[in-house]
């Protein structure tokens, strides 16, 4: 298929190179366009707009709402080239009034919109092992499976509405969020009474919750391995907000989001915004008085 | 061996039956004599102390801190009967405070404590699949590994202190809390947005998390099966408190184990303390209006 | 002075009546232009341009930032219109950012902007008993001071940077609703043992507080008088957002605006969204199982 | 009156002294016998007991639940050695719980026990200012309003029932925390936007809230006067605690208390326990980064 490919950070990278490998006619555009460099046998457009002409679908993969504005819908934008008929598959965990507004959008356009964020961390991009969760028109979903299966592992359809795969994406990233948290304070605690989290992990993830997150993340938090990021805290940040902002349209509180927001701001504060997001574990740490003086903090006033 | 076993709950019986399968030798005692009716092949005596007369080992599987101080330490109970050199396994989930006690109330009588927590619900109780966490003086835990074979499906031994047990099993059920906790506040989200919540648990653990944690209590909660409990909400409150306790002993703070024990609080002011723990669930529905009305308000005053 | 004043709420109403009274030319702006009738002896306008055409000062008091940017800063807004030199005052509770971008608008149309939130309740407003915070040029201050002395008891001056006055007051307002939360909080502790809560609040604030707004909070919310409100619930959730926001872009955790936000919604999922805000105690009620059963509880899906 | 006095920190001396100077006949009794030197005019027991025996009344001022029970309860205590008819009245701030306990034994006794909690800090103490909540029958009351008088400037007296007025002041002291950590995080926004604490307590409570309290305590946090303290941390802690407790028993969530819990153990966990209780806002203030190198921090496992 000819596929425009927009947004190149880890993810987009590596996902737009596996679309490159299973054959597909790809074009990609990045506002950074050395990023571009690191892929052969692709074509670079210079505009978003660019990438988007004559494609039979566009893939965003963009850092947060705000970016997928701007190379979206902004003047120049994929949604002003793509062709009636033609789908942009939006794989960014964006809001989902953002995921609304894209389906609303594009719809007005006779253009196709399927939300079909991305479960999994830049080893799974490279490695084609993404879940995809895919929303909207039937039609459209099955038209982008050849590219869906050259990225991923498997796609969960969740039906028409495209809303259904953001809220879904939201909603697993809050759980994550929410097992890193747990996992932090139960480090912290196991390690002020001289328990190795290693071994509290092995015990309770190897016997009883038996889970990869569990071990992945719990493994990053014990060995202290921040750096380089996997998922940077400040997007874990971001999506704390997105879920705070889904329950809200809806007023169902989430009291662990809210406490998960504080506690990414409480990181920023001390400066880890770019750490792994599994650094959330480390404020737990700073509360329980087990990390050292931090390096350069914010003069008093 | 020749087994004293104290405290026939829903896990005790099966753990009980367990070691009389496997041939021991089994006197048992509970507060309420009648349970031990269920048994056939064991012995049944009419005080804690009796069960503990001649015994090799005693173990205890009872409700709380107040219960294990009232079998086992007050006149009439365990530890007066017990022999030199004889063990107490403790099974039960205690605080840490009484874990530290029981040691050093055993060692001045010459008797030996390993304690003992398990993981598992009734149902791995009967099937003899618990996980064992023990801690305490190595050839005591030998001695009665025997026991924990015929209950459970492994023995994890963490070193000689039976406090380091003891957190790691608060550690872990305050693991348990938060994961369901958080699948509450996810599917409260998720129904809000027209989304099932087994859809939810379906995609984000079935890709992602794979834990049959979230698995059984997911499913515990999309069907709403609370009754009967496979473990009291009234003990995940009790367990709760356990860890904040710990916590507060190391100065370590736990808020989602705050947070935890503030919804269930707010689940037996709505009389569910009789459910199963996942009921813990409701209050992140109620909370976002999707519960009906209380049965029994309390009166306003 | 010739005043423009746009949104006739149940503050500005009374705000622009006491303008009137003092003898200042005001015209005024509502979207609902019905509300205008109540005033006589004022200009009605029919475009918010219209308003600030020819004015010596706007004044704005308008319900959110998306207001205050249809109102002021959309196509036909008073931006538009208000002449060179002269000054718009917002005195509406909005967020630091849009405080911010107003002031860099009015600035590239060689307007000035004075931020100039108020503390009081319409029954304050009406008898001119606001205290007002203002933040900008300081020029620009002196010349409302008039306009301020007819709506307020007195002016706080803050500085140059109307964002400072955005701050304190949205500041102000979360000290308020943890007032309001605590209150909820200690009055259903109470109720539960069965202490009438204006019986605690006679003590805790007659002896030791000594705040009117504790005095008037704790009697609105101990003989549940609700309705009708002097500020909506629905509004409070705003400025618990405006107030995590102003946290969150200087990174400093608010934990106890997350937990007012969280009771917010929950207010709301229960239907109370159009009451004073001072029904977010009735969240602790609730949650203490201390209220009766909910009207219309969403159907469960 | 002939009365005991047992229990000479910093509130209690102040008291004892005022009772002295009032005309009453003091016996004082401390577990550091030295504290006592600094009063004159008083005798001093070697033993509560020795305190209590003859006395009309006895008055204990003690840190805690457990020094209570140690002073009265506990072999040689005021309990054995008061006379029938004599009245205890238990000033310290303990738990409902052991507030309804000391009723019962008194009793069983043929004793009276009044629970005379107070408010107010050592200034107020020695200034007797104080403010006393006085639950019990009401004849005990009375006999013992002269020792009131001369210790406080007024006593709010709350019905038959000891437990009323435990409630009650733990429930003052509750929204005393309150207050304390919203303006801790008020103070730590406001830093972070450039304004000075003190500014925005000039204008929020000056103009708005106007409490004594606010004051004293946000004048405590503006210029970081926490030592030494007027009331320790660590007993703010212990508050926070009672308030839990007595929300348990009756199925009432506190969640401020929750979070004050938790953010008393970070300041713990930093070495700031003997620090005024104010200094609950230098957490808000580290997780904002505005607080800079722990001195000592625990080594990392």
């Amino acid at each position: 298929m000819k596929v425009g490919f927009v947004g190149l950070g880890d993810m987009g990278l590596a996902m737009a190179e596996n679309l490159r490998r299973a054959g597909h006619d790809v074009t990609v555009y990045n506002r950074t366009r050395a990023r571009a460099a690191a892929l052969s046998g692709v074509r670079v457009a210079r505009t978003p707009g660019e990438a988007a002409a004559g494609a039979d679908a566009v893939i965003s993969m963009l850092a947060d709402d705000s970016a997928v504005e701007q190379v979206i819908l902004a003047p120049g934008g994929v949604a002003e080239s793509l062709g009636a008929g033609a789908i942009h598959a939006g794989m960014s965990t964006v809001s989902h009034e953002l995921t609304r507004r894209l389906a609303a959008e594009h719809a007005a356009r006779r253009q196709q919109y399927v939300a079909a964020p991305v479960f999994g961390r830049p080893d799974a991009a490279r490695s084609a092992k993404l879940w995809i969760v895919a929303g909207g028109p039937g039609a459209a979903i099955e038209r982008c499976r050849p590219l869906f299966d050259a990225m991923g592992q498997g796609t969960e359809v969740v039906g028409d509405d495209p809303v259904r795969a953001a809220v879904i994406k939201i909603a697993g990233n809050f759980l994550l969020a929410a097992a890193i948290e747990a996992l932090g304070e139960a480090f912290a605690l196991a390690r002020k009474h001289g328990i190795a989290p290693a071994q509290l992990l092995e015990i309770v993830n190897g016997r009883l919750l038996r889970s990869p997150v569990y071990e992945n993340y719990g493994k990053l938090i014990a060995e202290e391995r921040f750096d380089p990021p996997g998922f940077r805290l400040r997007h874990g940040l971001k999506d704390a907000k997105l879920a705070l902002q889904a329950g809200e349209d809806v007023a169902a509180p989430l009291p662990i989001a809210s406490l998960a927001r504080d506690r990414y701001l409480a990181a920023m504060a001390q400066g880890w915004g770019d750490l792994d997001w599994a650094a959330l574990a480390r404020v737990s740490a700073l509360a329980a008085g087990l990390e050292g003086p931090i390096a350069n903090p914010v003069a008093s006033r």
